[in-house]
Formats: structure tokens, C-alpha cells, sequence
């Protein structure tokens, strides 16, 4: 069993104000603890039940840091999760460094998405279509935050990112920003280039105005019916797949 | 300030039990109640705050059923919201209509999406890409749960919908139907005619054996990465999307 103070710890890294102060962070469930372990990302604890060493022997195996099988209940007692019968896993917070936009590349900005599940799921769809790095306005939600990895489906290991001035980095990137707006040009009418930035704007308010004239292209999906909106998450598949309909470069 | 039974009415309607007992629904906050009143459907109460009358003085005047002006704390505590400062209905349950597909006409289907979060969204997205019936298997989440009603966004006054046979459904429209797979034909490459049923299958297992057999054309979304998998509200809008492309009939 771990001790009081590793309990302690882990619990404890449900608030970003630990995972800042002890520079780490927790998955939970079969999927995203297996995709955490076959990653870059350093790995300092797991906790497993007897049903996930039977699942993942091979991963229990060979991992080296502290380890513990333990009950679904005590899992659950640690995490985020109602119930947990398959593993929870702690690991280092990676540095967060400038990232760049390379030709022939697309990447995805976000502008202060605030919910956790709307992250984590453009997360996921980022990593079905071959998306490798997003940049994040500071207002935009954890990235560690228990929801966001929950949500991201294990496509949090590979996804490259960072938090910063989304103003500045646009202006300093030189390349095609395209932007997602209820009023641009239509999605279905326009050739789109695989290369820039795709800029998807905050739930309710939109793409701030400060960053609206950075935009070299504002896109719309178009409506047929009555919805005044889409979800941000479901607005960013739909584009990302009119991208893709080009191919990657 | 209404009565205990109604008071008790009310919060009865949270279980699907009683909402089929007293045939009666209600949904809360500013946007569903303002399409609610504004939608076919019989209101039969409306609780609403100052700060609703003030945004909605007319239809709040025009509104002929059981009335109350109540505190937004006693909102929340008879609905689904953890805060309320606008408002909430009952309605009277629809009847289970039968639908047919007409020449001309997309439909969706859904194959026991259990997720109440999935269904509302569908019904958003449904509504904006117009489609204007769905098709229920008889264990996809309840139309009339609140978290459905929620997740629709309003969406839910204008979709016809009926719970029914899926199967039996399929035999006897006589039409295309599309079915959503990992490996079926590639979505970008497929000349898609928007005539037929769209058929969504369960999040965790797909689209069941049993109707597999009745797909006429299995559709796939193309990955450009290492997900395994988008969401079904996801996916349902990037195939509407694709439809779409080509237009209405």
C-alpha cells in the first residue's frame, strides 16, 4: 500500500494548484493510464488492480517506479473517477516549450476554451486528424486537469503544446491564420491549404477581437437548418475534416 | 408561489418513471424555455425568475397555463441545475408518432446512444445541418431527459422523432441507408446523395450485428492520426457535414 503522505500527494494533484507546486499530474482508467505508459512522458507512480496487471502485464512489468496493486474502491477514493477498476498512474509535467509552425504543417489555436471536456475532446479529434501541435491562449483550460485527459481519450500523449501569448505568436509566425466565425466564408466553397493556423475561439463569446484581425481567412460551416451554433469541439472536427479532404502536405 | 404538489410534481419529472406517468417534461434555463414556449408543444407551467420577465416580458405575458415568479435559488432546487436565474417548464410528452422517410429526405437513425450528453448534442446538430426526424432504437437515452433537453440547445422543439424497431424500421422504408463503421468507404471519396437513413451506432460497440446486415453503403471519416476513435455526436456532425457538401434535395 503507499504511504499516507503518497495518498496525500496524489489527491492532492486534483487541483492545478499542486500539479504546478509538485510539478505533476494523474491519469486514470485502462485506456489513458496504457497510452501514458507507452509514452515520452516520465512516470513516477502507478496504482493498479489485480484486472489491470492481468490486462497489462507486460506494462506492470517493466515499469519502474513505485508501483502498488490496490483495490477499484482505494483507485476511486484517489482520482477524479466514480469508479475505477483498472489503474490510476502519476507523472512529471513537461516543460512547456515555444512551439513553432513549420511549412506544410497545420496547427490548432486555442482561444480561452474554458471547459475541460470540450479541451480534452479536441484533443482527441486533433490526434484523428493528424493535428501534432496546438498552442493555447493563457485563459484556456488545464491541459493536466483531470477532465481534459479523461475526455482527450489517451491522444493527450501526443499532442505537442503550449500555453502563451496567442496574439504575439500569430504576429510572429507569418503564415495563413484561417479562423472559425459564424459569419466567413463558406466552409464548402473554399479550397483550403494545410498549412498554417486554425484558430477556434472561446464557447460562447467567439475569437476575441484582438485576435479577429490577425485572421487572413475567416471559415463558416454551413447551417440548414434553425441551431444558432455548434459546440467548439464539434465545429473543430467539421473543419479540420474540410481541411483534410485536401490531404496532408 | 406554487403549491406543494406541484412543487412535488415537478421534481418528479427528473425520472424517466415519472415523467411517463404524468406524461409531462420540463426543461430549465433561458434558451430552452424561450423555445419551448415559442415551440408547439403544451406548456402547462412556467416558473420564472424577475430577471426572466424582464428578457421575456411578452411571451411571459402571453403565456395562458400555471404561472409563478420564484427566486432563483427555488429554481434549482426543483430542476437539474446546480444554478437557475431564469426559468423552467413543463410540457405535456408528445405522442410517439410513427415517421416515413420521404423521397428527398435524410433521416437519422440512432442504435442505442446511451449517453444523454450524445443524444442532446445529435438533436443540436441534427437541427443544424436540417435534419428534421430522427429514428430511436427502443434503448437509446430518453428524449425528455433534462440532460438531453440541455445538451440540445432548443434544438429539441423542432426535431420529430420516434422510439421504435430499428430493424423493422429499416425493412420497411425501402431506402438507402448509410451506416457510420472504422472500416467502410472513405467519406471524402464517396459521392453521397442526401436521400435515406443515417445510422449511428452505441458509443462503445457501434452499429449492431443485426442491422450491420441492412447498411446499404458503410461510411468511414478518415484518420490522419493515432486516435482510435471520435465520439458519435463527433462523428455525426463530420458525416452531416460531408451529406451536406452536396447539398439539399
Amino acid at each position: 500500500m503507499p504511504s499516507k503522505n503518497t495518498v496525500k500527494f496524489i489527491k492532492s494533484l486534483q487541483l492545478k494548484k499542486f500539479r504546478k507546486q509538485e510539478n505533476s499530474f494523474f491519469v486514470e482508467g485502462n485506456k489513458n493510464v496504457t497510452e501514458l505508459l507507452r509514452s515520452d512522458f516520465i512516470v513516477t507512480h502507478l496504482l493498479y488492480t489485480s484486472k489491470f496487471e492481468n490486462l497489462q502485464t507486460n506494462l506492470v512489468g517493466a515499469f519502474g517506479g513505485e508501483k502498488y496493486e490496490v483495490s477499484p474502491q482505494f483507485l476511486a477514493s484517489l482520482g477524479s473517477f466514480v469508479s475505477n477498476d483498472s489503474a490510476l498512474a502519476v507523472a512529471k509535467i513537461k516543460e512547456n516549450k515555444p512551439i513553432s509552425v513549420e511549412p506544410g504543417e497545420l496547427v490548432l489555436a486555442l482561444d480561452d476554451i474554458n471547459d475541460p471536456g470540450n479541451l480534452g475532446t479536441i484533443l482527441r479529434i486533433g490526434d484523428w486528424y493528424g493535428i501534432k501541435k496546438m498552442i493555447f491562449s493563457r485563459h484556456t483550460a488545464d491541459f493536466y486537469n483531470p477532465k481534459v485527459l479523461h475526455a482527450s481519450m489517451g491522444s493527450f500523449t501526443r499532442m505537442a503544446f503550449v500555453y502563451t501569448d496567442l496574439s504575439l505568436f500569430i504576429q510572429e509566425s507569418h503564415v495563413m491564420v484561417y479562423g472559425a466565425f459564424l459569419h466567413g466564408e463558406n466552409i464548402h466553397e473554399t479550397v483550403l491549404k494545410n498549412e498554417g493556423i486554425l484558430l477556434m475561439g472561446k464557447e460562447s463569446t467567439g475569437i476575441s477581437k484582438e485576435l479577429e484581425g490577425l485572421v487572413t481567412q475567416k471559415l463558416t460551416i454551413p447551417a440548414f437548418g434553425a441551431a444558432e451554433s455548434l459546440n467548439v469541439a464539434i465545429a473543430t472536427a467539421v473543419i479540420c475534416d474540410n481541411f483534410r479532404r485536401y490531404g496532408l502536405i
